[in-house]
């Protein structure tokens, strides 16, 4: 791992980009700390929706209070084709996108992707060895949900806006049954890409016991600023 | 409306049994306000579930919370046939409740004890006139749901453990058209009683935008503390 650039602190959140190198490819991310921080601190990996990228302002934002309110650091990559991932001719589509999803084994490629991300953030000294969160959203619930089924490090989740059926094919709900941490899933009532139907199955075929839906009115990517506030103290609870 | 017995304080939480004479019937119910109340202070109404009453001890705990955390009121009565609207020979069997309930307009009487309730408590110097909240679950939701619809009082409302179908009937679906405060409606995913699909229909059918369903693993019983903690912060926010 590798840092770009210099590290930058605003009111008293540490921002560092880095590239990690791995399986041939090189994964964009940044890693946000306490100013000052003393003890390892646990660490929350955040992963966008489709099109987004890891700066993105609610990603920044949710960062930014894990790491103020609750002293716990906060790292995002981007994903295949997104951000700094994306050409050098600019942003694809997102069917471009997902043309080349479907001919690729991009999920497997996440998993490790996190993984490796994951390992290198560990061997930070201000970091800690052990439990990790996941937050992820839409995309970043159809490559996290298989990445926490993955990795026993992972020990909260916060997942939703996506279901079972043509985003997720039927790896989501096999990979489902192997989630076991607790999980906040987040459903959009009126969810114009995700079925309602969709989404209960999924969230029912998570095998945690210590889960629960939060269902709000609204479109896609409505989720409510209420969700923001309490995925921060859920997550904050159960990552230390 | 009368005192029945004398006012206790525990806790700096004062609690006060009542009998409110009211359209040829006596609704018995209970009070809870702040030892060193102030200012008047909004209330919050608690309804409880079937075989429940008044002071059963998930209601005493939300209302000393309300009270004790937030310097909120909180009031409930015994449901018909319930608590010490009972027989003199004992409390009726589930079956003999819902036998009762079906010849008698037991919704609309018990809109009519809600509103003679409020109305009451609205006279106590202790007790601001204006803004109230409602909490109730299961048939708590059944009796509830209409009275928060007909009342414009009620700012605020919990809600759910019920569903569209066989305990509501039509008239929940229709009276959920004209709920338009902010609600949270609770389901258990796993409820014995209400259909999941029932349950998410009733919710859908709440005119309110400003709602959110969250739901639990378990059985209709197995609401988890988590719901009560935030519940109380919901109710407090939005009762003010």
């Amino acid at each position: 791992m590798q840092w770009t650039g210099d590290a930058t602190t605003s009111k008293a959140v540490t921002e560092r980009g880095f590239s990690l190198g791995h399986a041939g490819r090189s994964v964009p991310g940044i890693v946000w700390t306490p100013e000052d921080g003393q003890a390892p601190t646990p660490v929350v990996l955040i992963g966008h929706g489709g099109g987004g990228h890891k700066r993105e302002p609610h990603i920044l934002a949710l960062a930014r209070r894990l790491v103020r309110h609750h002293g716990i650091a906060a790292a995002a990559i981007d994903g295949p084709l997104h951000g700094d991932r994306a050409p050098a001719d600019g942003q694809p589509t997102l069917e471009e996108r997902r043309a080349a999803y479907r001919e690729s084994n991009v999920v497997d490629e996440m998993i490790a992707d996190w993984k490796a991300t994951l390992d290198a953030l560990q061997k930070l000294p201000e970091l800690g060895v052990g439990k990790a969160g996941y937050w992820g959203l839409s995309m970043g619930t159809m490559f996290g949900l298989p990445f926490v089924a993955a990795e026993p490090r992972i020990a909260v989740a916060t997942l939703g806006l996506m279901g079972t059926g043509e985003f997720g094919g039927g790896r989501l709900e096999r990979d489902a049954a192997e989630v076991t941490c607790p999980v906040l899933f987040l459903q959009q009532w009126d969810d114009e890409l995700i079925p309602r139907e969709n989404a209960a199955t999924l969230f029912g075929a998570i095998a945690s016991t210590d889960k629960r839906l939060h269902a709000h009115p609204g479109a896609h990517a409505a989720v409510p600023p209420e969700e923001f506030a309490f995925t921060e103290a859920f997550l904050a609870e159960h990552v230390r």
